[in-house]
């Protein structure tokens, strides 16, 4: 039988959602407490990577098992007693065998924080503290540019399947509160650090390094040239990700 | 000369405020920043300690210095530059030869927060995460009973200056905003566990293990027989200290 799960996770002490030969990886922690509750082992499928020091609001996840879960919120409970305490479990549920937790994704939405006013020790690990000054009104003005069917082969560190950085971008916008800048992002998808190296991008704007001209030539010429500023993880969190029929988070 | 200094942490890593034989405290890391910045030995005196764990939106201190600070601004981003991560210098200011960061406090406030909601990775360190129901109206109504002057030697382990248990509350209320309460307590000054023992009396009342005769009791009677619960240090923040005169914060 197949369930889903919605989990919540801080990315500061992990070396990312992804299992890897050595350190501390979300999948793997999840993994464990699964096992460990249903005495079997269990593997599960996320919806995407998410980086090292990168959090999550709503991730999500499948996987599969013969033992019986009868009863979802009991299980739910038993699973957050033994996952640390940097991992919490919102959702389990049923759901169809043929759904896929990584290929059915409609969307998924970002947000990164930066805080431009003063340093703040409460945050550290959740937004990036960035004490310059910038230009949000024209960072603003060109989160339009990113809207829409793009080739982000210049937004990507991505190597593999080459003939496909094709993503759209459906909503983008930013918004300042007392120098706290937040930046909302939905797509289809998203490749390796693309939300980085577009907020990176912007940030490079609002300080006044790069123009209109340059985005558009990051957006369209033929020649690969990764963008240079790849903003830090700690301020990036995904908060959604969604499955048309099957809504999430 | 002497110097008034406003100072903010993160006390999730820290055995406390005070320099203690082994361990990571606050007062040691401030000092050793403005020796390095000062190049001579520098000692402060803070407003009070504050416990391993507890967090300070608003301690304050002072040092003397006979090395001239011409530019305090300078002077503050200097030292926040070589101080570690969680701890945040938010001002610096000459100040009355006389001052004195301890003696002159005329009141401190305190904020503890609660969430008896579903738990929350991102807050674990700042919000104590206590996912059981709680009577809140009741512990609400309780509050008037320590406001005004109270011996509350059943409100702290302080064994030293036994004589001296008096104290005054000026202020304590509670909020609670969707499973997350709030407790702000304002008084002449706090000993050692104080608000984490009123707090944890009150978590008590509302679990309905205590009443407002058992509250009125550990207030009055002559014996002494402190409290039984205290209240974890993670949700407790020192938000502000008030020299009269001189306004901090």
């Amino acid at each position: 039988m197949r369930f889903f799960g919605l989990v919540q996770y801080d990315g500061t002490n992990f070396i990312g959602w992804q299992v890897q030969p050595e350190g501390r990886s979300v999948q793997a922690e999840i993994e464990k407490a699964l096992s460990q509750i249903l005495n079997t082992p269990i593997r599960i499928n996320g919806s995407g990577r998410t980086d090292a020091g990168v959090h999550a609001f709503g991730q999500t996840f499948h996987f599969d098992t013969e033992k019986p879960i009868l009863d979802t919120g009991r299980f739910k409970y038993s699973v957050n007693c033994v996952l640390p305490k940097d991992i919490h479990i919102l959702r389990i549920e049923p759901v169809a065998d043929n759904f896929h937790a990584r290929y059915d994704v409609t969307s998924k939405t970002y947000i990164y924080s930066l805080n431009t006013g003063e340093y703040d020790v409460f945050n550290r690990h959740h937004i990036t503290q960035f004490l310059r000054p910038l230009d949000v009104e024209r960072m603003k003005e060109l989160t339009q540019y990113f809207i829409g069917e793009h080739c982000f082969k210049n937004f990507t560190t991505k190597e593999e399947d080459k003939n496909d950085y094709i993503r759209t971008i459906t909503e983008f916008e930013i918004v300042e509160i007392n120098g706290l800048i937040t930046f909302r992002i939905k797509g289809s998808g998203f490749m390796r650090y693309m939300v980085r190296l577009i907020v990176g991008t912007l940030i490079e704007v609002g300080l006044g390094k790069l123009t209109k001209d340059d985005i558009l030539d990051y957006l369209t010429n033929d020649e690969r040239s990764v963008t240079p500023y790849k903003a830090p993880p700690e301020g990036l969190i995904l908060v959604r990700v969604e499955y048309g029929e099957h809504e999430d988070a």
